[in-house]
């Protein structure tokens, strides 16, 4: 998969999660995980998650670090995408825990002590399958109603978080190509 | 998912992998994990990783902790197969953890202290996904060429793995109902 | 399959079709038969049967009993789609004839005596199957220029009509029961 | 779907449930159903259905009227080739009544009066999707521990059998054919 | 495949590539090549290349020769779509060369001496595979930007076009012909 | 897709066309084009096209240009597979073109005045779709009962033939690469 780090700051609302956004945006072609930080609030109309449109949660941040795969496979499968999803979130997991950040994980969230640090989504369409994934860098402008954590609450300098993206996307682009590697040599049955 | 704990020992010798296994030997119905421990020694023409055929690799032992994971979707996909197998490994990681063993992850081997503890597989048909996992009671049998390790140098009486082996079936079991439960509220794009 | 009948009545507008209805609505996750009662008029653009976006068919009636069934498959595929909705189409055939109402089947329609008693569509999307079935509670309000026939003409009470509904929704959901329980024991060739 | 009544006596053995059989054996290119009459004796290694497997049941019979029915789909799918078999199994009810048979059906199993009619199987490969059903034509030669029926028990003439088989081939394919109509108008959604 | 060849002109402009569109114009049913002539403006919303989308290219003419092939395939897959793509521009030029007119291949383009004779896309939807080729009749109203050449630089009267249109139609109608027979004898491995 | 072109000789006994060859062979990870040389006899139980088997084709010769494609996707698809192979007939013919050899193709065979140059096959499992043509090197050993030419025959030196394989290999790895790079700039419908 190929790693691209933004280092503009970039608005997360929603969009980002259709298929083909990367090589529209940025040009990359193939399967991708784009690393980039910036504000988050997503339009009900965009949101994936139908249990967030039932609950009405807002998904907000002034200040969160995003990270966007996408792995073409036509037609992409949803549960295929949900498992890469975890696996996603496990990687971050591991890089975070490399920071002296012990994190607590619960389906395809990350807690610290009860508190969220991450929200995060998988989908597939026609063309691909893509993953969000933000994690907040600042508490600020995060919704009112949950307990909230963020990057900078363990000591992490804003800056810095960036190079924490990169880390974890490298780490899942190494999984993912390992796994594929496993799948080139193995019979079926 | 089903978890089925055996009690009387299964030798383990390559014929599990296939498809309804499950089905033909205990009457189990849909997707499950069947756990179970017993000997291990898998002939050439039933491995389904041709790593190990091109290697020549043995893959022994006298006494290991088993489990087949099979889940039905016709047809199968491999990638699918490997996303959860990753998934399952580090179920059975976090479980160790939790009996005191720390082990570190290489693709879909567990190692501790650079001795392997696991063997790991997974493959399709047009029937369904299966994945076996093996883990070392003891290293009674096992491989000569390879620094091995099992439960037992570690303090677990012989007779607690297959409690283990539940312990990670139910786990890995919640971790997919939980993506399942992902998968039908989520909008495609 | 989660069967679920909703006392209130419910308008059907055709956007009960869209994927993931029953969970926005209901909160039902998973596999599901919805049995409502209420009037049904379709705007054309929702309209996913184009012979009828073709022909200008109203598609209306002032008190209709709906089915509204989802099976996730992700990616969904039309021709299983279709299959399912003609055993949904029988599974009604059959009860209506508990009921002593004898029908005759053409390919997805019920007639009694030339007279149309129902209207059928299926569709798939990326994330599931669905199937919509009306059948008619009384005439009132349904379209002039075909020969209809409602529940009501064979002497059904309109409030007897949810119970019809819960009847054919159950002998469907056992239909499909057995057919999964056929699947996990067969092995492919 | 092409139909094709074999004159001649066949004998099957379970190898006709292999892909590709019908055009092995008579050179029919396509999706076809084709219609045999002979005895029957299927070796446990050509089981497709585990529970037989299982249960050591035998599957005879002297005198059978057979249908092979292949579609193909690459891959196969054996949830669709299940649902196909269902409405097989439909239309051949179907015909019987038209023939004065009144039958009950319990899954793929056609009774008269609580004695067993018919054995049936669908299954799934890499190319194609295949079903089988056996319909008695006479009692001679079937499993002892189960209550059988044959269609000479309602008066058939054995000669008659193959006829009454083109008319459930044809019925069955009108079926299809319907639906493959309704597959090319319908939308996505 | 169904050709149909379309007398009267017909503008493109990009609504054509949607799924069922040879079926809700023409009424049409199955898998099919419409053939036709007229004008071609795409508007942006409707470009399905997103380079095109990123460069901003105009595709554009005032007298064009189309071709709309729709593959009926639930779900479609992007990759068997292209292929077919790529097999559909190779009966164009096999076509032209008969009318003496030689040209090279790049990709889904044709020229003739590196001039652009055809733009052509494919795509797919949950329940077809479609592709479009236009080949220019004439130059006018063709992008400035780029060297364009059409089929009347080489002696070809206008009014000839559809008949061109309709070799190329049934070459390619016969070339997927004979892949089907191909399909339905050969066993998998 | 890597080209590997191996200078000693392989017999080709149609065990090659099996999924994974290339990487029990020699150790070739992921999608791949071989290209050898050597002697071909097929055996009847190894024959994939069912159409040899029926007519007790002989498909042998003593000296010929192999190619064996394989593209990983699980599960493959027969379709897809016989697409790939028309455009990989294709790449064989521009190339010979490139040295002088004006070939007619005819479905997925080659041949110079009538005469028959190639064999080709292709086929699909649940791990990957796979590809085999053979092209004569020389005439000896090949079928009595057809007209037969090679490479020879048209003055090329029997020890030029592995690098006009390469020559095709390339020019196909080319086209499916150009092709993939559509895939992932196209939006779905």
């Amino acid at each position: 998969m190929i790693v691209e780090v933004i280092e503009e700051p970039v608005f997360y609302d929603g969009s980002q999660i259709d298929p083909l956004w990367a090589y529209k945006r940025y040009g990359v072609l193939g399967d991708s995980i784009i690393v980039f930080r910036g504000g988050m609030d997503i339009a009900e109309a965009r949101m994936k998650d139908s249990e967030d449109v039932r609950g009405k949660t807002a998904i907000t941040g002034d200040d969160v670090l995003h990270f966007i795969i996408e792995r073409f496979d036509s037609p992409g499968n949803m549960f295929t995408s949900y498992l890469m999803q975890r696996l996603f979130v496990i990687s971050a997991q591991a890089v975070l825990n490399m920071y002296g950040i012990e994190t607590a994980r619960s389906g395809d969230d990350l807690y610290v002590a009860e508190e969220k640090l991450t929200v995060s989504i998988a989908t597939a369409s026609i063309t691909s399958e893509k993953i969000h994934l933000g994690m907040n860098v600042t508490t600020s402008g995060t919704p009112k109603n949950v307990a909230i954590t963020s990057l900078t609450s363990f000591g992490i300098e804003p800056d810095e978080s960036l190079s924490i993206g990169r880390d974890v996307a490298e780490l899942f682009s190494r999984e993912i190509l390992d796994i594929l590697k496993d799948v080139v040599k193995t019979r079926g049955s």
